[in-house]
């Protein structure tokens, strides 16, 4: 396919350089941020510009790697009328292109994404599509972009699944900097906890859910554990809301499993 | 060292057959269930006993591998006074040996261990000690069970690390098993975000903090997003408290930031 990408980030770059990689030609190069434009342009032997007006009319595909909040305002460029248009973000829906073409849809890396590392991680792709017209034609593309799953999606299962991936990931990213914190106040090396918060993660597996997994003091119902560690949070007010919170949801889906098996 | 272990479970069996393969002697295993003890046992070259009254009296060591509330009352046997008393576990101080005898301490495997799977996975090792003299013999019983890091600790620091373990493993446990539940619900499959939750964490490393690789709609400080995450929520009222606690957290932590850097 010919591809105009709009972008020069993480995604754009890692997308335009798999897709160049399976003799996609990418056009043209569309970031407001000159150097970015050029520098990814070049890698991609395509042309590239700032000015929306010039974009590339010619293209099959227009590949939206922009940040969330600027999709919908560039779609709406009359330069975009009837183009077949897709974006990459998890949580915006693909109906954002609805009101401009027919031909749309989304191809949602589910992955923290970074252009700069030396070996991509596996990355699922989540499709979602406008119309039936569009599908075969994405899945073509996410052939070529990954080897790992690829699922079809609508947008409401897409919100769905995105949320799910704020806990799964952003939250427990925020729980890794708690600690991290906690740890630095208290003068203790951190490094100490990182074998375990990967080995905690990596045995996640398909076949059995978490929850079986589960360990700490909430799960044995260590009263006095808890208690002790609430008192240490006593100068903390969001760290023990949230321990606390954790604590109760802990219990309850143990009392729930218990009431499941007998 | 001629060691009795008390306990057969996960950390028992772990630590004994690393202390049995670098020649360490198992006199005993001391087990309340008869087919543990026997099991682990014989696998040691070990004998074996239910009863607390029959352990070996020659041991230079005594390992209690035991549920965290069984340490104490176990400790107070008579057979134990003055013997040299280790535990292991992250949450008990080593001072709850301290009216038994002088010589005890603490082996925290920071780690959550099973004994099967069949590749171990890195483990950090925090020592506790009641006092100077077992330090050694200590550190010599680390290198043997251990190439991670070995850290000593006091009862005050090891009750700070186990809290912020806690947050980092149980917590995030906690929040993948939400995430696993939420897809079931919707019938998205989890599968989908394994990869995600694996990057998340092996990216964690010691020379850069977490909360430099957050991303994420709160991070982005994206109202737009977190409204609709949170109408998503409505029927779930521990989900959406979990929600605006993180995002509130992630929020304030941006703005602490912002207001370091300028």
């Amino acid at each position: 396919m010919d591809i105009v990408i709009l972008g020069a980030g993480n995604v754009a770059t890692i997308f335009g350089k798999l897709l160049f990689q399976k003799k996609h030609k990418i056009l043209q190069i569309v970031s407001k941020t000159p150097a970015h434009a050029a520098t990814l342009a070049m890698q991609l032997q395509a042309t590239f510009t700032t000015n929306i007006k010039d974009v590339d009319t010619r293209a099959d595909l227009y590949l939206f790697a922009l940040p969330d909040n600027l999709i919908q305002e560039t779609a709406a460029h009359p330069v975009f009328k009837n183009k077949f248009l897709v974006h990459t973000s998890g949580s915006i829906p693909a109906a954002v292109f609805k009101n401009f073409t027919e031909s749309f849809g989304v191809l949602w890396p589910i992955q923290s994404l970074n252009a700069h590392v030396e070996k991509l991680p596996e990355f699922p792709l989540a499709i979602t599509i406008g119309n039936q017209s569009v599908l075969s034609d994405l899945m073509k593309l996410c052939n070529d972009l990954t080897d790992a799953q690829i699922v079809v999606l609508n947008d409401e299962e897409k919100r769905q699944l995105h949320l799910a991936a704020v806990f799964a990931s952003n939250f427990s990213n925020y729980l890794y900097q708690m600690a991290f914190a906690y740890c630095r106040e208290q003068n203790i090396p951190f490094s100490l906890l990182i074998p375990l918060i990967h080995e905690t993660a990596v045995r996640i597996h398909d076949s059995i859910e978490p929850f079986a997994m589960q360990t700490g003091p909430a799960i044995r119902n260590d009263s006095v554990t808890i208690q002790k560690q609430q008192a240490l949070l006593v100068q903390k007010p969001q760290y023990a809301k949230l321990y606390d919170l954790f604590t109760e949801c802990i219990r309850d889906e143990l009392l729930k499993n218990k009431s499941l098996n007998g």
